[in-house]
Order: C-alpha cells, then sequence, then structure tokens
C-alpha cells in the first residue's frame, strides 16, 4: 500500500468517478513512473532500478488477490478489460454477482462467506505464490485484527495529505509488533516491508522519564 | 517524535499519572538504550552507533524549545529537578505562570500570547542553533498549519499502536510536500528526517489508473 506520512491511502471523497480521492493520485505518482508498472498496464516506458525491481518482485510474487467490493467497483470502470492483475482475484462482498472472466487472466469472483473464506479460496489457487490482499483500507483491517496478514508493505509516500482514508488504527485492544525485513528509500518515498510478528506481549517498562 | 506506523505518538488516557498513555511506552523503548539519552537523563551505560549518534546530534542541535501546556504538566512530576532540556524552554498556554528555574539550566517560560510569540522568543536565545517543538501532538500540528516548521523527524517504530494520540492529520486543505533528508535504519525504528518544502502545488494528473 502506498500511504502518505499522515497515514492516508486515498483522499478524501473516493468513488467510482474518484477511485483514489481528492489528491489521491499524489502518494502513486512513484509507481507510475516504473518500467514494470507500465509494462503490467500495456504502457510502453518507465524508469529501471531499486524501485522498479521491487515492484517486479512484488508482481512476480502474486499468485492471487483479495480486495473488498468498495475497491472494484470504484476501479472496475477505469480498469475496463485490462485489470493488472493477470491472476485470480476475489472480492469480499455482501452482494452477489456472477464470476467476471476478463481477457488478460484476470478473474473475478464475488464471495460472500467473509474473509476468511475468501483467504482460503486464494491460497488454494495460489498454490506456493504469495496471496495479496489488495485493499481497500478496511478489508486490510479486518485480515489484520483476523491475524491472517503475515507481511505488511507500505510504500511510505513523503506527504502530508491532511484527509482521506485511513489505513491504520482501532484494529483491537492489543498492539502488533512489527519485524521490519526491508527498507528502501527512492526519491519521494520510502518503502518499508514488515513481518507481523507477536500480539499483545508484555515488555518491559521503561526505566525512567520522558523526553 | 517517536510514532508508530500507525501515527500514534502517546497511548489512549495519557495524563499527569500516565504521561505517555497506555502503551505509548512502546515508542520509547529504542532511545532509552542509548548512551547519550542516558547521560542527558544522569544515566550510565547505554548503546553506542547511528542511533545514538543521531540522538547526541539532536541534542546538540537545541538551543531552545517550545512545548504544550499539557506536556508540561504531564511530564513535570517525572522530570523533577532534572528535565533534559538545559535549554529555555517556552510552554504555550492560556493559564499564567511566573518562570521557572531548574537547577541543571533548563527554564520553563510561560507564554500566553500564541505559538508566534513563543517562537520568536525562542528564536532570540537560541541564536544560531535550532528551537526544537517538543509536543504535544497538537503544538506541532498548530506550527505545521503556521507554517512554521522546517523540518520534521520522525522515529517510526515498528508497531500498530491501534490507539492513543495520532501525530498527524487534518491541518488544512492543501497537502504539504515533504523532502526525505535522511533515513537510517536501525532494531525496531526507522528514523526519518524530511524538509517541509512545499504547500499546495498543483501536479501532473498521473496518466492512468490504479493498481
Amino acid at each position: 500500500m502506498s500511504m502518505s506520512l499522515d497515514g492516508f491511502v486515498a483522499g478524501p471523497d473516493d468513488g467510482p468517478g474518484l477511485p483514489l480521492g481528492h489528491g489521491g493520485e499524489l502518494l502513486h505518482q512513484w509507481v507510475y513512473e516504473q518500467a514494470s508498472w507500465r509494462a503490467r498496464h500495456g504502457l510502453v516506458g518507465g524508469r529501471t532500478g531499486p524501485d522498479d525491481d521491487l515492484v517486479a518482485e512484488g508482481f512476480s510474487r502474486i499468485g492471487a488477490v483479495v480486495m473488498g467490493r468498495r475497491m472494484f467497483d470504484n476501479a472496475e470502470g477505469p480498469w475496463g478489460d485490462s485489470p493488472p492483475f493477470h491472476a485470480p482475484v476475489f472480492v469480499l462482498t455482501h452482494r452477489p454477482r456472477p464470476v467476471v472472466v476478463k481477457p488478460d487472466g484476470t478473474t473475478f469472483t464475488f464471495v460472500t462467506d467473509g474473509p476468511e473464506c475468501a483467504l482460503r479460496q486464494a491460497r488454494e489457487l495460489a498454490g506456493p505464490m504469495d496471496v495479496a490482499v489488495a485493499g481497500g483500507a478496511d478489508v486490510i483491517r479486518q485480515y489484520l485484527r483476523a491475524r491472517l496478514l503475515d507481511e505488511i508493505q507500505i510504500h511510505l509516500v513523503h506527504v502530508l495529505l491532511n484527509d482521506g482514508v485511513r489505513l491504520f488504527g482501532h484494529l483491537g485492544p492489543d498492539y502488533l509488533s512489527l519485524e521490519r525485513t526491508r527498507v528502501l528509500d527512492a526519491p519521494g518515498v520510502t518503502h518499508l516491508r514488515f513481518l507481523v510478528e507477536t500480539t499483545g506481549e508484555d515488555r518491559e517498562p521503561p526505566e525512567t522519564a520522558l523526553f
């Protein structure tokens, strides 16, 4: 997920006509420039380098995708016949809909039995590859709350967006410890990768006061 | 500021008996271990290395401090006669109070004329050194909103705290661009330094849709 330093993954007033909300496109500028992202979207050109390697690696690991219905509804129009997944996608929803098959290999299957069921189906099709939870924020929080996410990748974008859709917060009474497994500094963005480590462990209290 | 990945700088229910709120001490574990922080607080031992150099550099640049009254009130007890500033501190407040002089060189001056006045007084005494805005979150947001902060240092702690006091958000209608000037990865924390760059500039819209 691309997230502003103040924790937003989309601007305010997102919807089918404005999938990333006002200003939300600022969070994705860095990826639009990457050669492997562009190739995935049928565009030529773009930059190569560590950022691009990271994007390409991410694509190469994804065997199946889970997303929320709001994200799907916001993006179905812009994606058209070329959604960028080239993999089975499971859409969490309360409103059933027949499977959508796209010519590029993407299929959208609508799951009404909840996040665990969607994940189970995705895992079966992903085989040894990863299942990516693509969003939106509420779906990611559901998986975090259920302790079903192994890894979080944050592309921390160097902007304070000030308003919009927050990714994190209010997951439950316990804190979640993370182990950072990668940091890559790039122009306008710091790429961070974390393993979701342990939950609610007691730690030693600090021995002294604050600065 | 030490901030969790989900944007909190203190846990919930902070107050004079619990200056960092529930779980907030998790955000500061990394600094309690640093030799220069310990020396500043009259403690022996601690670790040296890049983290510690960063803390020492921070201390060495501070010529004066501004903070909010709530932060002062929460911490006055724990600090006792040894607050860690060794510099003039200006406390933003609506409730006047005589200057407090501590034996270690720290003075607390209570300013009722607003953030710009407090900053002006701090700048005069800081000379060529930096004025640090120590917190709390509401005071930092006031200075950001007034475009009076040149630099932001975030110690991004690898935890999702889930609740508490957020540092950022809702500063105004315009976004704030940041330029990252340092990234240092350390155990449990990623140190980020930003210049506050420009405000509300128009940028090119993205040329294509989302991932």
